[in-house]
């Protein structure tokens, strides 16, 4: 891989440098791969390959596209790029496991300014650098509008992994940190709203932290059934309670919203808290008895919002602080329905 | 993995239906995985699982794009789903080694036809049983234009593996197969031409089939340098000869060019076999004593075009039956710059 930087006029768009020294551009930008380590090829074959570092492969392919996941108007391409690598890492971070490589596909329209592909490399790789994750290659195309497609390769030690199948009746129903900032982020960009409390929220909306280490704490203590949050609490445990087959009754009250969504928001911030998805926090179930150990080893605040049970399986019921059944809010996020 | 089969009316779309029914759906098309296979997760978690086959993980994307890859009018979307996996698996015959797992990200319009979705996928899956491919997961969202992206993974026994980088000064330099017969095709799909010759031609187009037999064939008579001709056999030998930092003598009258496009495209067939591209056949350069052994072991023709010798990185010269050189012709495919 030629690591000397090219001559680019800072304004160049990607249709005048071309294919393939767009790529020779973008290969500069990634770290030297040492030697022994075990990437035995990164990008410039027809494939990459590595010695496979863990008994356990895990795979995940999550996609962000302009005018559905993001617009230009609302994410810089450094954040672009920070959140692209944040989305996978999180599916990682709900098994359990340890990310490891990065295929990367960009689909540019050709007017893409260079420097605009180079900022996104380098809010990916910034995030990447603090998970030790590798791009080993990637692919890119034309198109009308941009896209950018990862996969995202992790490994575990052993066949036990967090899974969503895995509620028990009987089970706390934990989250980590807090929710509705995402949410709240993208409402504050697209209504131009700044000020002390919006800060967070930005930041959470552009350049979620994925939680990579909590999720593995979780998979050490013995803790079997988890998920990430991207859809929407809601959604999420109705996507948990529909694959473990059980019903989730969770306390309005007890949600852990966002101090500045609160602040902010004061009416909604329930719901962005419920539906707005892009959390990217773990929602997990376990025995009662294991929740203060889990609340000792993670870094981050934990809070049990409810109970599993037998029943309609994929049933999510929100009772109020008195016990009585909330309507139903808003589920969460449908791509093809919104 | 639920199988039972959803009530879908015929011309349902995507936006009706729904994405978690829509995903319902495909995961209702792939086949059972059987108790003890490798598989511990398939779609339907945060990430797919599996025992890390081989001791050396192959990895590779690429993209079909509506309007840059191909037009709707001319591949059905069955067509689509095998070649969207065929030319991912060139690139793992280009490496010698053995195709596993894919994930399949697809992009769609809302109107798309939840029938065609189904369509794509069993053309995918004809083309996966073939070479015992698995889709352990992917994505699917909503977009303007349809577009596919596909990762693959493969495997290898041991750190030996086909690159581009390989090459030697003195090695000839062979393809497997025939040359221009997808071009071809694709011409006289837009030129709604039909008749005998022009059958092979399309089904070459619609349905190319990769050299993963020949590539671990290759690897396994000790040939070090190949790569598969994607982008037509110029522009590939170029990137051939720049990573092996070589150039290439080839002779314009060895090319293999499709017998069938010798017929119909008489004088533009020697173009269409340099640079047409999607050919997806094999390039590869051995020392000359290997060229009988690999004849005898490939089920397919192989063809020495010319030969490997130290001079510029990365240039290609084509000569003529009297040794004198042709000039340049388009060199192959640059994604954003047609």
């Amino acid at each position: 891989m030629p690591k000397s930087s090219c001559a680019i006029i800072p304004s160049m768009r990607v249709a005048e440098l071309g294919e393939i020294p767009l790529i020779k551009r973008i290969v500069s930008l990634l770290p030297e791969i040492g030697q022994g380590q075990d990437l035995l090829l990164g990008p410039g074959d027809d494939t990459a390959a590595w010695r496979s570092p863990y008994p356990i492969t895990l795979s995940t392919t999550d996609a962000l596209i302009q005018g559905v996941h993001f617009l230009s108007s609302t994410i810089s391409w450094r954040d672009l790029g920070w959140k692209a690598l944040a989305v996978n890492l999180s599916d990682i971070a709900a098994m359990g496991g340890t990310p490891t490589y990065a295929l990367v596909s960009l689909d540019l329209p050709p007017d893409t300014e260079v420097e605009s592909v180079v900022d996104f490399y380098r809010g990916f790789l910034d995030l990447a650098a603090r998970f030790e994750v590798t791009i080993a290659g990637g692919n890119v195309s034309r198109a009308d509008r941009v896209s950018v497609h990862i996969t995202l390769m992790g490994g575990l030690p052993s066949e036990s992994m967090l899974r969503r199948s895995a509620a028990k009746p009987g089970d706390a129903i934990a989250v980590t940190g807090h929710l509705g900032a995402s949410a709240a982020g993208l409402r504050l960009i697209k209504a131009k709203k700044e000020g002390p409390a919006a800060e967070a929220l930005l930041q959470a909306h552009r350049r979620p932290w994925p939680r990579v280490q909590e999720g593995k704490s979780l998979l050490q203590l013995g803790i079997k059934a988890a998920m990430d949050i991207s859809d929407g609490l809601l959604s999420d445990l109705g996507q948990l309670c529909l694959a473990s087959k059980l019903t989730a009754r969770i306390w309005a009250d007890r949600i852990p919203i966002h101090p500045n969504v609160r602040e902010v928001f004061t009416r909604q911030a329930l719901r962005l808290a419920l539906a707005g998805g892009e959390d990217y926090e773990l929602l997990f179930s376990c025995p009662p008895g294991l929740v203060e150990q889990a609340r000792k080893s993670l870094p981050v605040p934990l809070t049990v919002i409810g109970e599993l049970e037998d029943g309609e399986a994929g049933k999510v019921v929100i009772l109020d602080r008195w016990g009585q059944e909330l309507p139903a809010v808003e589920r969460g996020w449908d791509h093809f329905r919104r």
